[in-house]
């Protein structure tokens, strides 16, 4: 966290000035807003969050809900995720107050007893070494809770309108567009009121507003299972009730998952078509009943429930929205999106993988740089076609993997199909868990080769940053300070790319070598940092330069460091001391651990989403303005 | 953290639900406090966040300052410091915002050129495995911040008040006694007003009316050095501008402490006696003189100062109180403390050596849990002497230490000492800056055996848990949820003793083994725990058990421990599952680390402020009975 920058500033350093355009938290619902967002749940407030960095954007949140959630809804949050909470500067607090998942212990009707449990295995929940960040669990009201308080901090200070319901959405086209092209109803309780916005997101849930003005449809079918979901304190003699467990017994399939705080656990448990059919019909069950079930499927253990948070039944679906914005496919190359959706709007699922929450808000970080970028003139419109085309594979994606998660999960009980009945019979759900960690974490989205994904012809220089996919963390020593540090957090949710360079084995010691050719070309006004950084910004705010050298930090002198190392800030032209880093002496090498080709080096360009866009060599410097002249523009 | 025990409750777990005798900010100054704390620095905030956690203890805040500090003082916070801030919560947000000390560079006169300096050493600042916490350098008002901010989610919400300053401090006793003996008036801008109070703490500073009202006389001499402070952001070539550098050149001394968000810088500026007498002499040292000479010291390097956000000037004194209450020796075994002296009120130092802000905050915490104890009946009254025994120990120990550390530092230059300028030449500063690093941690404190410290006849069961020095915490995991985490961290700032039962090479798993016998002890109504522990409290509210087994977790079945080790909590007696370890096994087994007898176990008994009470074998409950009954009150 950089701050003092312009002066010693005293008080909280995570709360930003406030800029003159920063929003007055008494003020009503203006007239027009850059951006609309339709929904405060993880989606919309992600965003918010996101856009809040841009105080010059007028970002506008509003919700149905008369107030913030209290309770309940989902509460898993992966890995991925908490690496992108990190870049708001919220990971720290988050691990505090959750659940850490560390194991899941798996249990399977006795072979000698079939009516009684027994564990058939404990492992690890996430596998080593795939995220510098824990699997946690905390109430998805408390991540919002967190989001709304960045997005008070932020300089623009981002304040969500509640009690207002989306009812009409209407795109101005041709000469009728003018700035503001899209006109949102809003029905409150004092009437009816407008706002006009450039972008229009809608982050309003399975029932979208949003998504039913543009025509878009949910389609898919449901699976023929109801779960019921109880957040409970329970009395229990079962061993595990402190890890994460899935039960699969004769009576049908539970999960427990323990909850933040020492005491609560959320119980997933599998009502069984036959034997609840009648009582799901007449809307007839209660937290009695599932607690019931609970104790079925738990047998010969019990739970006694003592108090109950939050409980409610749903039926599995997985349904999806073809595109997520409001261009027809064949319109592509014509129009531009005005409207989006995102999170539940656009794709349903089941809360078995814990992916959905995870998924909302990774569809939201890929959407909220790209309109800032349009917005602040730093990027080209055309970048606005990215997002529906990298995150509904994404949802896809994730649509198969629920499909067959949920089928196996329920497979002890209630099986769907004779395959995962049989698999499941010979005790293999755990293999298969542990299989699919890296996709539960949230680790393995990889999108592909478009104008801000590179084709990873040079793949093999950095083997370890896998091009489409989100940038692995490693631990370096931030060479101004010793330091130990993750690289992967000099990452900001501040909309910038940042461009590593991994020096070769001469790194900085030549004057002609490929590194301080580099940096030197970086300086030059030929540079993309030069071309795109507009007047007046910090020489970091678009395209943020770091190095990684291969030296002991003992051996080297910052102050030779070539000038693009040592950018200048501030109103004082401050050196920014933070840029380069080492290997961690006390830790395995950042090279070795991601596979970067020691003699050549390389560059790896990581987008504002923390997705790495494109490994180059050092000597590519041509072929770094070519690509980013795809995407970026000189800002006025 | 632990919450949701009562039920599920939204917001912020770390809001602690108002009690019913919680202050309110909008109420004036009251007429009456049980502990009357006179000035909200270090030592003044440590005590209120620690007398925080009593929301039946009235205690009030007053500081003659009319809000909150904003900048400058002191800026160190030892490893120590951060161990303390842990236990209430504060460790990680502080860690976030802190510069963290890695290394430290001495720089000294070039042998061939003595007008320039060069690099003499680099060396780490805290050497590996003597704390979890790193050593931070972070502005002495955000550290009031936090506490501040640790007091208003309390409980109590206590809150400061301000504009107050003490003008007297009378003690009335006999008759006159009363329920609150002690009158403080208290001067501000509508007249004037007296709060009567059980106990009065001064933490007013090395001015301190509360010290001077008791009779009390810092005592001692000043060493013949002045010291300039600025707090600056700077433009140099100076190589290690961000690391914490020792500089003794033949013009002086200068020491370099970066500062927090990345900018910032601290130089603490020697002034030469004779070279800047006149201008002392006419108070006329103004930043720029200070700037000039820093790069008289730094020469050949320069610095050029942009921003100045804080400075002063003060001559290195070091002074003492004999007592910091004021029970005068001879009367200790008549009388009890009613006014004690605390943090610069009764001890001050140089700067150097970075200890004034954390010792203070020590003498704080040493006394926060006796006053809490004596006041809610727990402790008996006695307790009060060992503040003054134990702290004024500390007080004395670190005069001695600053007096040499001081001298060394100004060596290079204006060295006082023949002796010290002829080490100084021998450029071991650095060495003797090592050597020193346990004490400038502040982990060399070693409490002497009194009525809350055993004598260590037993500490070859635990030769790396010291009798009287603070509990080193280690890596271990959490049995019931697998989690890692230190095991120090299980001590919060709660008042209560902690009790870690290291278990026997047996362990739980024979019921006529010493480890099952002294868990069964404890749980009858003979037992300390029983004995002490007030109606209507929880089990751990005084006497915390925790117990720490040599198998892996992965071999052990929560549910048959001991129920000592599974305590029942809250309105639904609901199992605390938090309170038995193992070894973690991607870590140095804990039993290995702390030396633990293997084959016998023991048990270790922590204070309330961290400090280890006594080490006893397992089968010693009668002496850890014994031990109790000397400082612990069956409390009505």
């Amino acid at each position: 966290m950089q701050f003092h920058l312009d002066g010693y500033r005293p008080g909280d350093p995570s709360v930003q000035e406030a800029h003159p355009a920063a929003q007055d938290p008494d003020a009503g619902l203006p007239d027009t807003a850059d951006v609309l967002i339709v929904g405060c749940g993880p989606a919309g407030l992600v965003l918010a969050a996101q856009l809040a960095a841009f105080p010059g954007i007028r970002t506008v949140v509003v919700d149905r809900k008369d107030g913030p959630l209290q309770v309940g809804q989902a509460d898993g949050v992966a890995c991925r995720t908490v690496e992108m909470f990190e870049a708001f500067g919220l990971a720290e607090r988050l691990k505090e107050e959750a659940y850490q998942v560390n194991e899941v212990s798996f249990w399977r009707p006795d072979p000698a007893d079939r009516s009684a449990i027994v564990r058939t295995g404990r492992i690890q929940d996430v596998e080593d070494g795939i995220s510098e960040m824990p699997h946690l669990i905390v109430n998805q009201a408390r991540m919002l809770d967190h989001l709304r308080e960045h997005m008070a901090r932020s300089a623009a200070r981002v304040v969500p309108h509640y009690g207002l319901t989306a009812s009409a959405v209407e795109i101005a086209g041709g000469a009728d567009a003018g700035e503001h092209p899209v006109a949102v109803t809003l029905e409150h309780a004092g009437g009816t009121s407008v706002v006009r916005a450039k972008y229009v997101v809608g982050c309003d849930g399975a029932r979208s507003a949003v998504r039913k003005a543009i025509g878009r449809r949910l389609e898919g079918d449901a699976l023929n299972q109801t779960w019921g979901v109880l957040d409970v304190l329970v009395e229990t003699d079962f061993p595990d009730i402190r890890l994460k467990s899935v039960v699969q017994s004769e009576a049908g399939a539970l999960l427990i998952i323990p909850r933040e705080g020492g005491y609560l656990v959320r119980l997933y448990i599998e009502l069984e078509a036959e034997r609840y059919r009648d009582l799901l019909r007449e809307r007839a069950v209660t937290p009695e009943v599932l607690a019931a079930a609970a104790n079925r499927i738990l047998s010969p253990y019990r739970v006694e429930v003592k108090d109950v948070g939050w409980w409610t039944v749903y039926e599995v679906g997985q349904r999806l929205c073809a595109k997520f914005d409001d261009v027809p496919p064949e319109e592509t190359a014509d129009r531009l999106p005005r409207v989006f959706i995102a999170g539940d709007a656009c794709h349903t699922h089941s809360a078995k993988a814990g992916q959905g929450m995870n998924v909302s808000m990774a569809d939201a970080f890929n959407l909220g740089w790209k309109l800032a970028g349009v917005l602040t003139g730093s990027a080209a419109p055309e970048l606005l076609h990215t997002y529906s085309a990298e995150r509904q594979t994404v949802a896809q994606d994730l649509i198969d993997f629920d499909r067959d998660f949920a089928s196996r999960m329920a497979a002890g009980g209630g099986a769907t199909t004779a395959a995962s009945k049989a698999e499941a019979e010979r005790g293999r759900f755990a293999d298969y868990f542990r299989d699919q960690g890296r996709y539960t974490a949230g680790l393995s989205v990889r999108y592909e080769p478009s104008m801000i994904t590179g084709t990873g012809e040079h793949q093999h220089l950095a083997k370890g940053f896998s091009t489409g996919m989100r940038f692995h963390s490693a631990p370096v020593v931030r060479l101004a300070d010793a330091r130990p540090v993750q690289l992967g957090h000099a990452a900001r949710a501040d909309g910038a790319w940042r461009l590593y360079l991994f020096a070769d084995r001469v790194g900085d010691r030549s004057a002609d070598g490929s590194f301080r050719r580099l940096c030197d070309h970086l300086a030059s006004a030929a540079s993309p940092l030069a071309r795109f950084t507009p007047a007046g910004a910090e020489p970091d705010a678009v395209l943020d330069v770091r190095a990684i050298l291969q030296q002991p930090h003992h051996t080297l002198d910052p102050t030779t460091l070539p000038p693009v190392l040592r950018p200048r800030k501030g109103r004082f032209a401050l050196v920014d001391h933070e840029k380069v880093f080492c290997p961690d002496p006390r830790q395995a090498d950042i090279f070795d651990l991601r596979g970067i080709d020691r003699d050549r080096g390389c560059m790896v360009l990581v987008r504002p989403d923390q997705y790495v866009a494109h490994v180059l060599p050092l000597d590519a410097a041509a072929q770094l303005s070519d690509f980013l002249d795809g995407v970026l523009r000189t800002a006025g």
